[in-house]
């Protein structure tokens, strides 16, 4: 056996834990009873310390070296001894009773946060917060150095590999302008087009829910890979052949469900379509959360609310649920699905103002983790924050701090991932529409496979082959480039 | 530290892994998409494998031995003690490979069963039953002579602890001739007191849910710390603070999953009420298998289809289910769900015919381990010695060897438990009845209270503090003895 065999049959086992563990994180999240959680927290934590162990073992780094001495010629299996380089480097900095301890309180602070979050009630988080904060904190210091980066950029390497925080600050601060003119002009336009006719509800549980997985196994995700449930926090989990995928429904609004679900089945389908040759190997793994985030928005964004999509959709849900025809022609439909809105919820908000929810929390956290920010002061920079963005204050802390999960459950440098997405999401679709004319005709038929087909062979077979700009380039001609983007906002919103 | 503590602080940790083992079979039970199984199959293995590699770790052994030379004086921690010893000897006589290739052979084996069974096709899982039962074979004689057990005896030790083959022979033996001669006499009381009238269907899957919940939670299990779901067959899994218990529905009868569910309601109650100052340590854990099934069948064979319980219960299902209110009269009701009926599958089979079905499995199962029985000669066996003992031959495999699930996923040894646990029952039922007069008053008032807390204090509470006779002796002042169950079936069939 060679090293680079010895590494690769130890990054199948780790890989095979975390399969476990993720398992565990969706069942805590749309099965467990509550009184299984402190039980839970323990599993997840011994879990996450025994693959950590595993990678900071003595021998993986003379296989790594050795390995390295001698590199593979295939270029997958070179850049998977990369990824498995840079694995065990993020993973040697940390000792393992910090990664267990950091797993423990981050189970511990989402259990307390969703009590706190029904309740409105920052307060009952803020000391588990403030101590989760300490730990993650520790982990960026301790990341920072091995990974020559600041301790912020460390945690968004994390999620996002070969991004910082200054290539992310001039594409938001360009955004800022952008949105600053394009948002008054964007909402004056709205109201003199006048409001759309309202959907006739109620929209009865059962049948979103089976709407739902109709279109989300009409845009391929195969329901023998995969299951719908309910979460309070939509999310996409489980693993690439077992793809679990949640989402939550009001009986007085199915567009949340019905988007929300479309949304995560654009992630489901970039897991479904990973490398199987590189199955439980870096390189075979999606290519960080902002790749991620533009399969979900190509889907959602880009396809789903496109005029040829609606087209289709409007007499589907005439069908479904009745009422007015009028109110699902193309046009009402699209004011009402493509809604301008200044909201206080990130997931509720409109493709133009999200950017803004993102900004603000890209702006904090980075705060929290270089310490400028303390865990007493967040609640009052969070609404001061929004506000300078787009000029609303929440009347509560649901509608402000403690709206998302991610602080609470320890994904620190994960938030700039979603608007790098949105970008790279407007430029994928614009690189696919000039490569495959036929997709906006098919939409207009409730077919995805046109667009879907070329994403499983310009991004999703591609794994981490490549980093998310050298994906960009590969798949469309050019690294990010936020124009596309603001292109399709300004055709979409100011046309 | 002490070598004990570290002993204890390692048995949390294999605890803790188990506990994912377990909310993954569950999953893999109840939740799983068919595509999941490949990847599902190597997470479990991977998990029974660190499980495995930790209790067997060179320091063990070298703690075992410090801690048993100043044993605890604590009782339960000095049990504790002996019986980490034990699981210690079972873990190091075999090797980590066999442990996860048999794990790895067990979900495969399992997927297969699946359809074969729904094929009724035994040929299509025969070669990997086959090679399972070698590796099975593989595990019992290198466990034998470390437990000093013969081989057969040395998986029943992995169920219940201290019970053998001679042990349970002359207890079958017994039961073998009871039933000659009282199963025809059953037979004909039965037919002179005439068919009941039927009970009018059909009955709906959701109704029937509701009613599971509710006499779940009314005997005593807490929704908070528990599930309810489906599965093909129904068990009771999960761990002791998140306790998921599954049935299946049919529309044609009630019965059979309201029975079910409170069958499992009796291992969840045990699972619930077991002393949480020992929770992950051995002496925390169910005193084995028989002792388990002794609490789900006091629940649902002593207790739910007592004279008492059927007249309180009558009258909720009329009002669920509507029909003529005589189908539900307590006399009428009884005669359905206490009804003796040669049938082919075990978990059907009335309380008089179960132990037969148990009977043929644990003749046939010794015979595969000790190797006198071959896979290919299994069917024919399987059909002979149940035409032996009931006077049938199965029409096909899913009414025959196809019918369960263990020996496909690795369970031998294991049958006994079931009638063990059935006489155990009869023998705590009759002590419970001595010691706390008001039981069946409060059943005939759908109450288990009284019952149950008599159960908490002297079975639940006790974990693994006494082995199965022993638990017996302290609860109703005797070991197991079989008179109390043929005791219970003559009162209930032939009187």
């Amino acid at each position: 056996m060679t090293a680079y065999a010895r590494l690769t049959a130890r990054a199948t086992r780790i890989a095979t834990i975390r399969e476990a563990q993720s398992m565990l994180d969706w069942d805590a999240s749309a099965m467990m009873p509550l009184g299984g959680g402190d039980a839970r927290g323990d599993q997840i934590a011994v879990l996450a310390g025994l693959a950590h162990g595993l990678s900071i073992a003595p021998d993986v780094a003379d296989d790594l070296a050795a390995a390295e001495a001698a590199p593979p010629a295939d270029a997958w299996d070179a850049e998977n001894l990369r990824l498995l380089r840079h694995a065990h480097t993020r993973a040697t900095a940390l000792p393992s009773d910090l990664v267990e301890a950091t797993a423990r309180a981050c189970s511990d602070t989402e259990r307390t946060w969703r009590q706190a979050r029904a309740d409105a009630d920052f307060a009952l988080v803020a000391p588990k917060l403030e101590n989760l904060i300490a730990l993650m904190r520790e982990q960026a210091t301790g990341l920072a150095p091995a990974l020559n980066l600041t301790p912020y950029d460390a945690m968004m390497d994390g999620y996002q590999r070969g991004v910082t925080a200054a290539d992310v600050n001039p594409v938001f601060a360009d955004y800022v302008s952008f949105l600053t003119d394009a948002l008054p002009r964007a909402e004056e336009l709205q109201a003199k087009r006048g409001t759309p006719l309202p959907l006739q509800g109620p929209f009865a549980e059962d049948v979103q829910e089976a709407l739902c997985r109709r279109l989300s196994a009409q845009a391929g995700l195969e329901p023998e890979h995969s299951r719908l449930d309910r979460s309070t926090h939509p999310f996409c989990g489980g693993t690439p052949t077992d793809v679990r995928i949640t989402t939550r429904y009001r009986t007085d609004d199915f567009g949340q469900a019905l988007m929300g679900v479309l949304h995560e089945t654009g992630h489901a389908l970039y897991e479904r379509g990973l490398p199987t040759a590189y199955a439980r190997q870096p390189v075979g793994e999606a290519a960080g959360m902002a790749a991620h985030e533009s399969q979900s928005l190509i889907i959602e964004m880009q396809a789903s609310r496109s005029d040829a999509f609606l087209s289709w959709l409007g007499p589907q849900l005439q069908t479904l649920f009745g009422g007015d025809p009028a109110t699902y022609a193309q046009g009402n439909l699209a004011r009402t699905m493509r809604r301008i809105h200044r909201g206080f919820i990130r997931v509720d908000a409109d493709e133009m103002t999200y950017p803004a929810h993102v900004i603000l929390r890209f702006r904090l956290e980075q705060a929290l983790i270089s310490g400028d920010l303390k865990v007493p002061d967040l609640r009052a920079a969070w609404n001061d924050g929004l506000h300078a963005l787009l000029g609303i204050r929440p009347a509560n802390d649901r509608e402000g701090v403690l709206q998302d999960i991610h602080w609470y459950c320890g994904l620190y440098g994960y938030f700039p991932s979603y608007s790098l997405g949105a970008m790279a999401a407007a430029q994928l679709m614009a690189a696919a529409r000039r490569a495959v004319p036929e997709i906006d005709m098919a939409l207009a038929q409730g077919n995805f496979a046109p667009l879907v087909g070329w994403l499983r062979t310009n991004v999703h077979a591609k794994g981490s082959r490549y980093g998310f700009n050298d994906l960009l380039l590969h798949a469309t001609g050019k690294k990010l480039d936020p124009s596309d983007f603001q292109a399709h906002l300004t055709q979409r919103y100011l046309t």
